[in-house]
């Protein structure tokens, strides 16, 4: 059995990203979603151990000392973090993970772990994200404001990334994004038993 | 506008390579297929400009010496090479090209043409690639045999492929040929204009 893959999914607010993730984690049974770690409160709705693990900073930063993140970073004073056991686990056993991080904690992992695909969600345009943003209806203009330039900054790492694609449509970015799984596995890198397995009793 | 891709596509005889790519070609009306051209008779039922380009060994030697071959090969006394203009040319259209050839040509195209994207289809074993030889019921055993070690030299050469990828179902192979297409779509080289498509404005 092969060791599992890990995608790593950056995209700003407004890309639909939660969308996407929900629709392919349906589909796709061998994947498994790696639930961050947070120091700040939990808003109303998010459950612990689904939308985040609710944890103090005392015990976040036992964690970071005891190497138990694989990656974190501190946002408006609050801490976020990917817990390291549990991913390596899944990988082990085979599953693919998904790692739902902004671009900071990517260019980590991605400087860790080599193997790591890193995939960008972009929205059709800045106005559009703007237009999807202020639909929503629940945030001031300036928060929008800040939303957009916050957003404008991720989109500019997307280079950095392995995979970069639009949901403009969701239908269609639901199979890019499960073309990228599909064809992560039918690499070279992860066929070579395949074909010994082949050539055996030739 | 983006250039298009070039797909190097090899299989042993008796893979389904042309199941799959015939599928593949209705599907995608953006890939071109690169009509070899060769020194040998059209077998029955062979058609000029389809199968292959028919032409004498004084016009190939020609074009070899004039650099209008971008890979070229002798087996068994005939020639087979990829013409070049055409091939060139639509990449510079924007269409992607397949070309269908064996895995000397290959290495050849991936020496000449670093982002050339190689795939490789696999029978499911060798064994059953022997049975669906068996099946076709048109070969003598000897030259089966022929064909079988062959094909062990092909497969062998997979490894130096980007992709590889089993014939053991065909519907399942078309979609796996298809994701590969798509995904080579979605790499960042592929869209930093895309990016800065998206930013403008912002």
């Amino acid at each position: 059995m092969n060791r599992g893959k890990l995608y790593v999914v950056s995209a700003p607010s407004g890309c639909g990203k939660g969308s996407i993730l929900s629709e392919v984690l349906k589909n796709n049974k061998n994947l498994f979603y790696s639930v961050s770690a947070t120091t700040r409160s939990p808003r109303e709705g998010e459950v612990n151990g689904v939308n985040y693990y609710f944890v103090s900073l005392e015990e976040f930063k036992r964690e970071i000392e005891s190497e138990g993140m694989l990656e974190y970073a501190e946002f408006c004073g609050n801490f976020y973090g990917t817990p390291k056991k549990k991913v390596m686990e899944k990988l082990e056993q085979g599953f693919d993970v998904i790692l739902e991080i902004e671009t900071v904690g990517a260019m980590k992992i991605k400087k860790a772990m080599k193997d790591a695909i890193l995939i960008f969600i972009l929205p059709p345009s800045v106005s559009e994200l703007r237009r999807r943003l202020n639909k929503r209806g629940t945030e001031e203009e300036s928060v929008i404001d800040k939303r957009i330039n916050e957003a404008v900054d991720e989109i500019k790492k997307a280079v950095y990334y392995d995979y970069v694609m639009m949901n403009d449509e969701l239908e269609k970015a639901i199979k890019d994004f499960e073309a990228i799984l599909k064809v992560s596995k039918l690499t070279i890198e992860n066929n070579r038993n395949l074909i010994e397995e082949v050539l055996k009793n030739a």
